[in-house]
């Protein structure tokens, strides 16, 4: 089952550390660690294996892949000899990488982002594309009417206006050639109603959103923590400290609030009250890929007394993302191939704001994920229908 | 359902925070922050209520509790307002704790045991007495040959030898008056073949050991995080400094030990490797019975990508125990009265080092907790056998 | 040497912990941790003793201090044995604080102050009072003409405008009293140069600004650490946690500004660069008046190799500030006694933003402050002269 | 000034680090980051420069200098690029090593060591060379009546006993070939009153011991931070995580004793008094050179207010040692040069346990040596003598 990746923001480091890591899985130069499908109770043999993935994408930078490659290995994100071991593998790679189209209406550029993924679906005869979207976070859209209905956004997307953000003209374009969806960012992508509405119509499964790497992840444990002891969380509070492409875009205040905002939910549906506090995001562009948070819980035990909890993370962002962007990419694959339509509110363990109302606690996101892997092998897929 | 809860260390920090709360919930001056029997799932009408609960218990220390009580006070482990609100019901439970008898052989000593808890449970016409070991860790005991077998045993206790280290003496004990046991502490207690043959020979069940208050607790959902996301712990090192009347025990190098191993256990069993590095106990008086306790852990994720997480935690033991004393009793109880016997291994939650082959997942404990409870519900108790 | 000591915002935490800490110092309840007067370098026959200092102030808030006080000890900054143990002191200071006057023009509200202080001066035969600022942080004033010409600031006092924010009308009716002032905050006071001016022409001493107790007081030592060891400072960033009164206050970005820019200053002006990062305040009012401030330090060594410090300060700021308001009344008294006049840059010691270009090295701002306390003990006092 | 630099231990981390180190700075391929000789009011004409220092060294080990630092590159501890770029400089390092002496008496072995020194000497036609011990620390030696007078020692040598232990039998042979000897290690080096007597009848200058580079350097920052705030420290702990050659011989318990005592000793001298607490060493193998120490500070604020300070110290330690190592080389070189003798206690800024009676305090220590660097520079060197 050769299954298709097409990553929107495809030069960038998460993006560039999950085309490395695969080529490097596919030749056995390494193990997959961080790969969550590869865990017994995920891994299934409904998922197109690493050899069956073929990678292309988009992107508005035009530095070669391999570039980015080796600028990874210097920050200590890949080992160097991974990069220097698969130069052709890259240039296979570089060469199904498209620029982000520019001319015209937005019309115009979703058809030029639909011929994009037809061709490459043809090209490679593939079963499927999955579009997974880790371009760089934009900050929210202005409203407009054509995001409320699948048929007046295509008339206004013919028409001057930048009607919809671009990671949501690139989910357009996704749904419109029949590829499944994954947002791994806090973008809009397909969050709009005429969205999800033409993503039913075309009966595409699509996953999101926003990668849970760092102190999400640690607050998917630690909230249920404190919930299941009966202790109550006074404050959480939190500063993240980060470099990098990503860091640097966040920076921009309006892209930090739509991060900051996913990153206090998790809390509030947890503990079922929110504690004060808030958390922070700071940009130190020589902390490069990786990041470090930390943060104070401050909660009440038994007859009030107080109490303290404090943690340093220091995590390499695309190493943590780029695992989960394969997982990502073959699950969703594995339940377009199952018959999957919709939200795939089963995975919300990879997400720090999933889809549906879906639980914080990993542990049940856990439960879940295993339960949805488990019911892709129950026969119904593309080779049984076929 | 009047239930007596008779603790083995009555005067000790866990048992007079647990006294002083349980006190000042029945008569509302405090919530149940920290009692996981009231939580939802969890909480029951199989329950015996806080206002059901009887005090009473060994003690070789001759303090008076309420004296014990305003020490934790000065020391912000209790509001001195609860303490100064209740001189009475104090008064009252004091009047309920007898001297660890010293007396005899330990066959004496054992029958002395048994002769105060029958007299409390009629005293106070108790439906049933729980015992909960609270006491200061032992060292591991000496071998003996009547460890093995409930009348080599026997026949031993009536010798000059010692035998049972204290703590098995009052398992020993509890068990001949038909008590159900609950060991909170990392000491031998109920844990030894002849003892346990002896408890399913009478029909109790027990449930057992060290309270989960701590790092083991964050080790609990931190290692199955880790595991959920197959990143490689290479090193977990950790060091507990704590003063208080348990850390001067713990600095004995031989308790110490005990603990330290029984703290590591969930890394083994939940990874299914162990990282390098290992957990100190260091006693520092000044601290009190407020622990300060700093782990590292440095992981792998994908494609070998070094990262780590620190954290520090600073919790007042005494105030994170007390509410688990208090559940346990609670369940014990409700366990007994349903005919339920033998381990508890249901109660893994609050365990550092649980009986049987339980999870070391503090979700899963969840999970089994919640089952577990919901099954004493069943109506087959006291009440309707009676 | 009868001395007055004049609070500005003499019901805040810092003045309420200052006053009872002096008072129970003059009954002997307790020692003086925290007065850096008391050490031998420092400590000098030409300082007024704890005995000789009388207590004033203004505020605009109305609780009585023995109130204050009593919120204090609940919130565990003071004892609340020393709080008991005072009643008929703090009574004392009780009927020596004043309203902050609100009536006419700024001329006649300085008018006011001035007589406030003169008859306090008076009514206590004080050889002479130093008025201290520990009211609320302002944020930065608007410009104004006056505020660069003694005679134009008092033209223009006597019209209906706001020219001075009001801790600097406070320092002005100081200085026109003939008082020595300090500034413990980050507010403008004394920064004028129509102020400075007018401190000249009454001969009177002052210090400031804005006390070093937490992160800044780090800074000042580990700073110099990195030059003088040549570690190149990356990057140095913070978040500086804290509730109470004060972290309401900052929780106004304007005053929130002017703390940061002094926080920072000790780094570019000891490192010679500014490395890259800031220091962020939040206001989580559950922390009360601990404030917890976290760092991250990264910097480089021998070849570039790159290295991190953290660290966490968990300190009640008014417990940290209130010996150095008395540190500094004393000292700033001797000095006025002694003659000295403008400001006392030897006191850079005390000051997050000291005055003149003094050494941000504490080292340094230590070796300053023992020779200036000497020199103050050469026999040119109010004795001598007079 | 031709200087030889004779490294005991010269394959090791430290020493390997500081060669690679110097061989780059000579060849203009990296800056002095982390060399406090090139800092102004150190440097001075009279130190040897870079390029003026000529390598050489005993082993117990023989792996090739070039593999070592690949090694280390690999490690993170040094760039690759510098070690690819310093072949031949490395070879010519290579042929000055030579193996520790291992036949005979240790009279035997001490003249083979000085044949080594001198025929170096020679061969480069040196000024001198000065004699740094960077070897693996040492247990403690039994005690020998020789150590106690040269002239025992003498005769004991030439018997068939163990008379010094390592460190002390290259002190012997640098001290009769009339080298400046530096102790970088704590081990028992010179320490013996027969060594000193015998390197001030050959009038050598020798500093010493024990290279402060990480938790010993803050405090040496922190504790006089404490104590001139007159804050009173109740309690210091802490524990000290490292890899590498250094950490697994610490984990010996004997070295690990002579090391923990030499970092508490700042402590006590700073301060006046013992805080509770200790500190420990554990070996985490995955820690590579790189160690984690963490410290736990609680300390008492006025009115008696407890209050704590934690930090985390990531450091990579050859990278912090090296630079030293070319320092302390450079500064002995001079003192010798400009003929002092005996040892040099204006070098404590460098040593955890100082030679002397030094302060502790590292502002005193710079003060010290600034004044020494600039006193060698007053003309009276060989030059001026010769
Ligand atoms: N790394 C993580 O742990 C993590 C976790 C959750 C989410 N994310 C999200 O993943 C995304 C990628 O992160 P990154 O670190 O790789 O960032 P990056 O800056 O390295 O890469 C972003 C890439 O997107 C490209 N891009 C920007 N606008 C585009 C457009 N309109 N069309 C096509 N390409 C565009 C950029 O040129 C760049 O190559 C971010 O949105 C980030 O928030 C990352
Ligand atoms: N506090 C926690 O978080 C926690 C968690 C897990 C386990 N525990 C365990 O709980 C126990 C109690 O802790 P603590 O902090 O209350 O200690 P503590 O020292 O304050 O109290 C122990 C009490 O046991 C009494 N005692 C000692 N030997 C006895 C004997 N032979 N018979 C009867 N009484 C005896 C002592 O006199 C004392 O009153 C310890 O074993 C500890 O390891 C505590
Ligand atoms: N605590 C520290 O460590 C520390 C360190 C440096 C500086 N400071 C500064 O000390 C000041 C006091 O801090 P705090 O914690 O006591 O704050 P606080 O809020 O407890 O007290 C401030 C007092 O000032 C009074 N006030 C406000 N405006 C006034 C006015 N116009 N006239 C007279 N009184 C007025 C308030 O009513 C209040 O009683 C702040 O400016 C703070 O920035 C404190
Ligand atoms: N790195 C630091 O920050 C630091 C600070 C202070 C002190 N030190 C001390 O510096 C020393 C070296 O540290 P390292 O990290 O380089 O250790 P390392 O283990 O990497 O190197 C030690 C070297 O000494 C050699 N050696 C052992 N016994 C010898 C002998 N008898 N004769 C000659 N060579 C011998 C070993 O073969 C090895 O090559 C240690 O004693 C350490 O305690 C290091
Ligand atoms: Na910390
Ligand atoms: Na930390």
């Amino acid at each position: 089952m050769r299954t298709g990746v097409w990553l929107v923001g495809a030069r960038g480091s998460v993006a560039t550390t999950s085309i490395v890591g695969a080529l490097a899985l596919r030749a056995g130069l390494t193990g997959p660690t961080g790969c969550v499908t590869e865990l017994p109770g995920v891994n299934s043999p409904a998922l197109p294996g690493f050899a069956d993935l073929v990678f292309g994408g988009h992107d508005v930078a035009v530095t070669p892949i391999a570039k980015r490659a080796e600028a990874l290995a210097d920050a200590g994100v890949l080992p160097a000899r991974l990069v220097a071991a698969l130069p052709e593998e890259l240039s296979a790679v570089e060469r199904e990488l498209r620029p982000a189209p520019t001319a015209g209406t937005q019309a115009d550029r979703a058809a030029a982002l639909v011929r994009d993924l037809t061709a490459f679906r043809q090209r490679h005869e593939l079963a499927r594309v999955v579009v997974v979207n880790v371009a760089a976070t934009e900050p929210a859209p202005r409203p407009h009417p054509g995001h409320a209905d699948a048929d007046a956004l295509r008339a206004a997307l013919a028409g001057p206006d930048e009607v919809l953000p671009p990671s949501s003209l690139y989910a357009y374009a996704a749904v419109a050639a029949d590829c499944p969806y994954v947002d791994f960012t806090p973008s809009t992508g397909l969050r709009l109603p005429a969205l999800t509405a033409l993503a039913d119509r075309h009966g595409v499964p699509y996953a999101g959103h926003d990668g849970k790497t760092g102190e999400t992840l640690l607050k998917s444990v630690l909230a249920p923590m404190f919930a299941m002891r009966h202790l109550t969380v006074r404050s959480w509070s939190g500063l993240n400290l980060l470099g990098g492409g990503d860091g640097a875009t966040l920076a921009d205040p309006d892209a930090n609030a739509a991060k900051v905002r996913s990153k206090q939910r998790v809390l509030g549906e947890t503990l079922g009250y929110l504690p004060q506090g808030d958390t922070r995001i700071g940009y130190v562009e020589e902390l490069g890929d990786f990041k470090t948070a930390w943060d104070l819980i401050t909660f009440a035990g038994f007859l009030g007394t107080g109490m303290r909890l404090e943690f340093t993370w220091h995590g390499c962002d695309s190493a943590l993302a780029a695992p989960l962007v394969l997982d990502l990419a073959r699950l969703t694959a594995a339940a377009h191939a199952a018959g999957r339509t919709g939200p795939l509110t089963d995975l919300a363990f990879f997400f720090k704001d999933p889809l549906g109302t879906a639980t914080h606690s990993l542990a049940d996101q856990w439960t879940r994920l295993c339960a949805f892997a488990g019911s892709l092998d129950a026969g119904d897929t593309d080779a049984t229908r076929g």
